[in-house]
C-alpha cells in the first residue's frame, strides 16, 4: 500500500507550505507536491514553519500544471467545500483514506490555494471530491489544517488491516489524459464544441465522464480502440448504415 | 449531550489562541476556556487569527488555575504526547469522542502551553490522557493541530454535524441500454466487432464499460452526443481533419 501524495495547487504562502509538511510527516506522509507555487521554489520561509519536516520539503517535487502532477497516479482526490456543478463523488477524508487503502495504485490529493482553493479545471483532474464535514454555519479550514485531517484519517486507518476487494489497478492519469485528447480531437472537427462559449464547460463535461470512473489500463485501451472506430474514414457502405 | 469544553493552558501567543478557536468551530465547539494566559486577555493577536470565528474568542472564559478551569466538569482529559511517570488511562482523540458521549455530564479536554505542555500538577487533575497516534519519528503537533483533532473526532462522531453528500442518482439501465445499443449500431458498420469469435466477449466490453459506472442521466446523454458527433456523416473537409 502506497501512501498519498500531498498536491498544493498554486500556494501563496511559503510558511502554509512549511506547516502542511509537519502536519503530513506527524503522519508519516512525506511526499509533497507542488503545483505552480507563487513565489517559487525553494521558499525561504518554508523551512522555519516546517519545525523539523525538512525532509518533506527537501523532497518536494515541483510541477507547471495539476495534469502533470498526478500523471502517474491512479487516484486523486479534490479538496474542497463549495458547491460545483460537477457530478462527482464527494466523500470524508475517512472515506477517501479507507477506499485508497483497499485499491491498488497510488493516490494523490490536491489542496488549492489559501485564497481561492482549486478551480474546475483543476477537480475536473480528479476522480472524487474529499469534504471535510464541517460546522454548516463556520467553515473555514485552513491549508495546513485542511492537510492534517486528510494525512491523520490515512494513518488512523493504516494500522488496521484491510482486505483488497480484487478490483483491478486503476490506470494513471496519463493514459485518461491520452483518451480524452484523442477524443476531443475528433469532436473538434465534428463540431461537438460548436458554441463559443459553452466550449470549455463542454470540454470539461467530456473530462469528467472518463476521470471519475476509475477506469483499468485495458479499459482505455478499449475505449480508445471505440474511438478510433467511431473516427476511422468510412467506405460509402459503412458510411449508409450508420445514418 | 453536551459539547466539551476546550481549555488552553497557559497559552503563550494570542495568535494560536485564536487559530485554536478557528479549529474549533469549524467542528461546531465554541465553549473556549484559557487558565493563566500568559499576555493576558483579551489578546489583540487572537482576533486576526480567529478568521471570523470571534464568538469563541467572545466568550472564552478566563480562569486562575486548572482546578478552577474544571470545577464544573464530570470527565476531564489532558492532552500530551511525552510518557509520564503516572497511572492514567491513555485514549486516542477518537476514544475520548464516544467514551465522553456515551456518558451524562460536562467534558473538558486541557491543552498545555506551546512550549511546555502541561505540567504534571495539570495532568492529575484529569481521568484520563488523550494521546494523538502520531508518527513516532516526528511528533511535532502545534496547539491549533492538536485542537482541531480533537475537535474534529467529536463533530465525526456528532451524527447532527454530519452532513453526508451522496451522489447524485444513477440513470435506470434501460437508459444505459440505450447508449450501448447506439454505440454498438455505430460499432458494427465500423468493423469493431470483426471477428466472429471475438465479438460476444467484445460486446459484453463495451457493455461493462458503461454499466459498471453508475453515470447519471445527464451524463448519459452526454455520452449519446458524443457518439452521434462522432458517427455523423463527415463534410469532406471534416474527414480531412479526422484522418
Amino acid at each position: 500500500m502506497q501512501k498519498p501524495i500531498i498536491i498544493l495547487v498554486r500556494p501563496q504562502l511559503g510558511e502554509n507550505i512549511g506547516t502542511a509538511a509537519r502536519a503530513m510527516l506527524n503522519f508519516g506522509l512525506n511526499q509533497m507536491r507542488l503545483v505552480s507555487p507563487r513565489d517559487g521554489w525553494p521558499n525561504p520561509d518554508a523551512g522555519p514553519a516546517a519545525s523539523g519536516a525538512d525532509e518533506v520539503l527537501a523532497n518536494a517535487e515541483v510541477f507547471g500544471s495539476v495534469a502533470d502532477a498526478v500523471a502517474d497516479c491512479a487516484h486523486v482526490y479534490a479538496t474542497t467545500v463549495r458547491k460545483r456543478g460537477m457530478y462527482k463523488d464527494v466523500v470524508t477524508p475517512e472515506q477517501a483514506a479507507t477506499q485508497s487503502m483497499a485499491r491498488p495504485g497510488r493516490t494523490a490529493i490536491l489542496f488549492g490555494a489559501e485564497a481561492t482553493g482549486l478551480d474546475n479545471a483543476e477537480i475536473v483532474r480528479a476522480q472524487s471530491i474529499i469534504t471535510v464535514p464541517v460546522n454548516a454555519a463556520f467553515s473555514s479550514l485552513n491549508l495546513a489544517q485542511a492537510v492534517i485531517l486528510c494525512a491523520y484519517e490515512w494513518s488512523r486507518h493504516d494500522a488496521t488491516l484491510l482486505q483488497h476487494e480484487g478490483l483491478d489497478e486503476a490506470a494513471p492519469q496519463e493514459e485518461v489524459d491520452g483518451l480524452v485528447t484523442q477524443l476531443n480531437d475528433a469532436l473538434e472537427p465534428a463540431g461537438f464544441f460548436r458554441t463559443e462559449t459553452r466550449a470549455p464547460v463542454a470540454r470539461q463535461t467530456v473530462r469528467n465522464l472518463f476521470t471519475r470512473v476509475g477506469y483499468t489500463s485495458q479499459e482505455i485501451r478499449t475505449l480508445r480502440g471505440i474511438v478510433s472506430a467511431l473516427t476511422k474514414p468510412r467506405r460509402p457502405e459503412a458510411q449508409d448504415q450508420a445514418k
